[in-house]
């Protein structure tokens, strides 16, 4: 952290900042300049907040030169992180494509969509049961009855789950029957909800508030690695701007600038992203295209009867098309689209060597 | 709500619409054009998801006519609601003001600024146990233990309390200790803890998020009405835009508009408004001439040394001042900072009533 | 300006960027830590673009410590400026208002506006004759034609003019009829057109451009006032932002922080801050007590006949409703609205003193 | 245009709106429900003005049906036109892509930069030679000088340039030496340099305002259009929003929006769209994928001696390696980028036709 005086800074002005630095078990470098006085911070600076020192007499700017997150940071590791998820490497080589209906609205829609998502070569399986919604009066979700047949749905065609927690009090029921805790964006500073995923160890879908910058949102993530939890992956869903054509801004950018910043794998959701069914072909691949690690998508096998996000759900038709559009792309960037039959064989090769431990 | 069909609209696209209108129980208004055929959906519309219409085939357009909100509506219910706290009117003639620290840090801080407060004329205190951090690293707030001393500080110079909620869990400690419920800016859509603030029946000040529009905000406020919970006070406290100057943009336009679209009371923070101390006064004094029913502020015996938002903290000198300031402007308006010997008084009344009640 | 370099500069990073610093004409104040080395540049930074520090190699970041504007800072001239119109001097104690329609629509409707304007103490008169229109579809506006209007009805009155000026040639015609040239906001990055008025001598009033940051639109202040013109006034106006239940959102905070980082007068303009003439009288209110030195104000005989922006052009009996209301509050805050008579008074000495000088 | 009358609208208020609509030459088409009347306009709507039919007595609401563009729109115009920029075909399946530096700086360097660029297969040369700057104490371009340089050059390497106009009067002077007009983002309402871009007859390469609608957008390239002018390139630069890691965010869902609405070819701009080097290679691949139809990108022979945007300028070999990227990339979707020797065939072939003709 660098400390610049202002020109009228007295020794005692001066002699303030450096308590308060040293008083945090930082150390203090100190540089005279004609005009005025700059110091520095050195150490763990995470440990002093720059609000305390910008109040002080004669303090004109102070400067943070690290950034406010450590565990979520490149700097710290190197190496990119794979979240495991049922043997499925997310962060990989390959990208996964989680798709699925915004929400789960019976077991008979979410049986084809299962269907649909697993023929297409799609990862995961995701779907609402704990919906948040703008409107009291607008469909909730299908609660606990919703987790069940998404599971069953996904078991049927061995999916791994994707499903939204909304509440701490949430985490342990929903966690039963998913393999991925999504966090929505509304949610991204629920605190008391990063510190229950947090605790749970389950694979985290951290959603980028869409009032929220890169930096909060690793912050976010930082809440969730703090409690001893690294599988996080983070998914950029389009933010809040003034144009009105499409439901969000859907920030690509924000991709590379995390694989900079972060060492943690980034998805892209073009369906809430866009809001529109009929661009999110488009944005899907330039997500691809931007680096992303996933995506997430909403598939629905009947749009206009959907309970929720209709507008931006894919007929199956279209989003088959769009996968198979998503392969050739993906190898002409040097990647390739998650192939569903490792999932299986994964999973085979896991049970066998379950079974065999078990006969042991 | 209009729908309006494309001009290549056949009958039975036309027909698709009408049926979806009235098995939502509504009564369907036909108009043929030359050109298009437009469709209006008379009855409780709040029950048609606009999105269901949209994604018809032939559906051009949908346009709601009702707001998405009915409890939280001035249609409904025209009369300005006051919310009582503690004998006090909110959403009276008499504006309010609210100060304190933004953290309780310890017991002397909260005692000589329940001291400042009380006697600059100051309705209630403010001050948070449970804080809302970007950061995990930064200072969380005492906890329970912030909330004896604030009440203990707030009982001392009886002054009703605010203090803020994170999680639904904590709303009935915290209903044990507070006056006024707050929902911070990043929870407004925290639902779970909306339906909680709302089942607890306490007056609830709930923040704008700073990124949510003011239609969604009065929906956040319809969902604890729609608890039956009527006592929600709003707080404009600033939204997210590219400006820099300033922490947030704050939207004082928010509050003539929401006194025409509802009748709950109106608050603005200029403290979390603007980020900046030395423009709170102005701030101040225009959210009075605005309109606002209350002031939420920000106030610290030493904003040098606070753990939290130091820089937008009023040192006392500063308060009084400011209360001076807005007590002749408020009178200009036709209005007045509610006297804080009424509360006395009222709270006298009350306990005489109380005493008498059960010496019966 | 400071430059801190990563941990990893060597010597000849360092080294190059002195010499940086120092081929710009700045002295260089050294200061190296145990971590890192951090170079201060001390001299008129001004002349040195951080952008060319910036990609220097081990640059880590480049922070600026002054303000990119000189002539409108209040550092440099610590005096408010007030700049005179026709003997009305803007900046002053007194808060002027000028008042009229968005476009001169014909003789008639400026002359009744004039008179409106005049008996309810409104101190100039506004009306476009060249607008700028989103649509090539819309009404541009009467030019040359609206020019003459526009003067004869002020003159009548004895009003001066405040009329928007749209491209460098139309300066010189423009400036034959106005006492006031108004930059629009989409034209307030247009930098020919600022040299122009600049050269003009003529008192500009500046309007925020609507996508503009505080320290943008200083800048084009700055390209006013280097041109030797000293006679600009600021218009905050309202930005974007996501909201939509207004058309811009009116940013009062700019106006104290303006104050704080200029000596220029600040006026706001509520109508298309707004766009909703039924929240311009709070607005406009709000405007004062939050220290603009000014109010630019829509007002149209019949905004139901309006040519453009009739739904936020207040009603006459509005008007002087408003006018009324913001002089009581103007004196609580200790100012007052200029009185019209004032110019008069000004005028007749001023004519008077012409003729002295004409007959001697 | 459909309005919507309130549920207490009189048979007055109704033949008020009845016959605004008729005088404006338009059709009416009522139908009164049992609560409420909606009165549609038919007929070309774009010469009523929605806010005209807003201010009447009971008018609830107006909803435009129409875009307010019909020149620049897919549904008057549904072929996607294609620009000839000396016989590069812009829009086609071919994707262009100008390269060059930020200013035209000197001679040598654009000599240097058209090399690189004609070598790595880039379609065309850009440079500014008058330069938009925030600050007037920037460097503002070399003006005419930069004109003949950046001719000279681009000649030398059969490249077609592209340069900025800032204002009328620069129209023709420009035209001699360019052959692609473009008009910057803070001048994309500067509506008397579109007139006269759109008189010039000039392929025009019309940046989005970086806070400007896509609905504005295209209303301002509707200016040029409506001029006679059908040479009309949009280009996506970012968007300004709350996010500061990148200089704007670059909104590339602007791109499958715009394909949709208008038959024009649409660039993007990762450049000035992301103001960071380092992610303008992730970002020009999106955007390709996203389907633009050209890029604009800032290269320079030493980015660290750049005069204006350095920071986000390509060095050669970073340009090199993204078009060897793009061509793989753009096969994958169908389309190449534009091969240059076609550029010299279309010349060589072009020349011939002309000596052909002179020689007759
Ligand atoms: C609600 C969802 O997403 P978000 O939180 O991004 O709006 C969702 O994925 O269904
Ligand atoms: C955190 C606070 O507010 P907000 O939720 O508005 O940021 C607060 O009032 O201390
Ligand atoms: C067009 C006008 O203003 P702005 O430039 O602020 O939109 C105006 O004052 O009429
Ligand atoms: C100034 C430029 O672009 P923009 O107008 O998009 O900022 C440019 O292309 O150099
Ligand atoms: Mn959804
Ligand atoms: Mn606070
Ligand atoms: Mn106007
Ligand atoms: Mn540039």
């Amino acid at each position: 952290m660098v400390i610049i005086m202002s020109p009228h800074a007295t020794g005692q002005d001066i002699a303030a900042v450096i308590e308060r630095i040293e008083s945090a078990g930082l150390k203090v470098h100190l540089s005279r300049g004609e005009e005025r006085t700059i110091i520095g911070a050195i150490g763990d600076v995470r440990k002093l907040d720059p609000e305390s020192l910008q109040v002080l007499p004669s303090v004109e700017r102070v400067v943070r030169i690290l950034h406010p997150f450590k565990l979520a940071s490149r700097d710290f590791s190197p190496e990119s992180t794979v979240v495991n998820v049922k043997g499925i490497p997310v962060g990989s080589r390959s990208i996964v494509v989680a798709a699925g209906p915004c929400s789960v609205e019976n077991r008979d829609m979410m049986m084809q969509t299962a269907s649909i998502v697993a023929r297409a070569n799609g990862t995961m399986l995701r779907g609402g049961a704990f919906k948040p919604r703008t409107s009291p009066y607008a469909f909730q979700g299908l609660g606990l009855e919703g987790l069940k047949i998404l599971r069953e749905a996904a078991d049927a065609f061995d999916l791994p789950v994707v499903t939204e927690v909304l509440s701490p009090e949430q985490v342990d029921l929903v966690s039963r029957y998913a393999d991925v805790l999504q966090i929505g964006t509304r949610n991204m500073q629920n605190f008391a909800l990063l510190h229950a995923v947090g605790k749970s160890g389950m694979p985290v879908l951290l959603k980028r508030g869409m009032m929220s910058s890169i930096e909060e949102w690793l912050q976010a993530a930082e809440y969730i690695l703090s409690e001893g939890n690294p599988n996080v992956i983070l998914c950029e869903r389009g933010i809040r701007t003034f144009e009105t054509a499409t439901r969000n801004t859907l920030d690509l950018s924000a991709v590379p600038v995390v694989k900079k910043l972060s060492h943690l794998p980034v998805w892209v959701d073009p369906s809430h992203g866009t809001g529109r069914w009929d661009i999110v072909t488009p944005m899907a691949k330039a997500a691809i295209a931007a680096g992303a690690d996933g995506l997430l998508i909403e598939v629905h096998p009947a749009p206009e009867r959907a309970l929720s996000d209709g507008p931006q759900s894919l007929k199956p038709a279209v989003f088959e098309d769009l996968m198979r559009e998503l392969q050739s792309l993906a190898l002409a960037l040097g990647r390739e689209i998650y192939p569903r039959r490792r999932t299986s064989e994964a999973k085979s090769n896991a049970s066998e060597a379950k079974s065999n431990e078990s006969s042991e």
